[in-house]
């Protein structure tokens, strides 16, 4: 797929900008169908600004919601092939697809916890990341509170949409 | 599919709530994953009340990506059966399945100039109005300004939440 300019984004309808922007927050739809007010954006950058306003803006629950929307790292859906498109890349560029018997072991046991602590999953930018940061990461970030590991995970999540918008915009487009 | 008890619904781990409910608004699983933090519920009207404060708490632009979630009344995808089986049940229940050719012409001109000037669909509760109090209100709605409009769609969505709800869980059921 070809980038697109941010003169072509600027002129979506809001159905073709949901389809087209839909999951650059995972299973999160709302933000795209919420962010497409803020047209025209200048740049990549601004449209990436506007999906982080809006996970700011959120309230507490909210913020944990679109963390809840996430999928377990290296778990069950991932196992059965059942990520969305994005999800499966950016897992396998972690090398979370080649974890040994005990890392996936280690792994599992580590996301139950991390579940079972704070009501949604452990979220990171896989693409910024290997299987030994991420890990390691996990581990760390269990002993945190609660409020700050679902501002720590949608940092994370805002790291994740940059990287997904510049798969679908071209950075050098300015309007 | 049988009405499930209070207490089913409060002992739900996350992912089987937003399977459940993710839909109870229109698209908008991050509802859902955003409301399972105020489990547990003492009964529908709680669960229900929980879903209307996490749109009331959306800034302008979240509350008009409520309604861009929503397809349009006898539209494209209700003529194509691409429509959720709980917005066919719906339109089907007003009677938006039997316009004459004459009121789809009508209803397709009025919804294309409601989106024109207000950037998101006409949303009305369906189970609660026949097509021609929806036709009477679409084009007295055309009026409104698009802050009105956006609160009185998201009211809508509220009664479709409630509807919803009352088809998952037993209303007599307290906590």
């Amino acid at each position: 797929m070809s980038l697109k300019p941010i003169s072509a984004v600027n002129s979506m309808s809001y159905e073709d900008f949901i389809s087209i922007f839909g999951n650059v927050i995972e299973h999160c739809s709302l933000c795209a169908a919420a962010v497409w007010r803020d047209r025209p954006f200048s740049d990549v950058n601004s449209l990436h600004k506007s999906f982080c306003q809006f996970a700011d803006q959120l309230p507490i629950g909210g913020k944990e919601g679109i963390l809840r929307l996430h999928p377990d790292l290296a778990g069950r859906l991932a196992m059965s092939g059942g990520l969305t498109n994005e999800s499966t890349k950016e897992q396998q560029s972690a090398g979370l697809n080649t974890l040994t018997d005990q890392e996936k072991q280690n792994m599992h046991d580590l996301n139950q916890q991390y579940k079972q602590k704070f009501g949604f999953p452990f979220v990171i930018c896989a693409r910024e990341n290997k299987k030994e940061a991420i890990l390691t990461g996990l581990e760390r970030r269990l002993n945190n509170s609660g409020e700050t590991e679902a501002v720590t995970g949608v940092e994370e999540v805002k790291k994740i949409c940059r990287l997904r918008l510049l798969d679908i915009v071209d950075s050098s487009s300015k309007l």
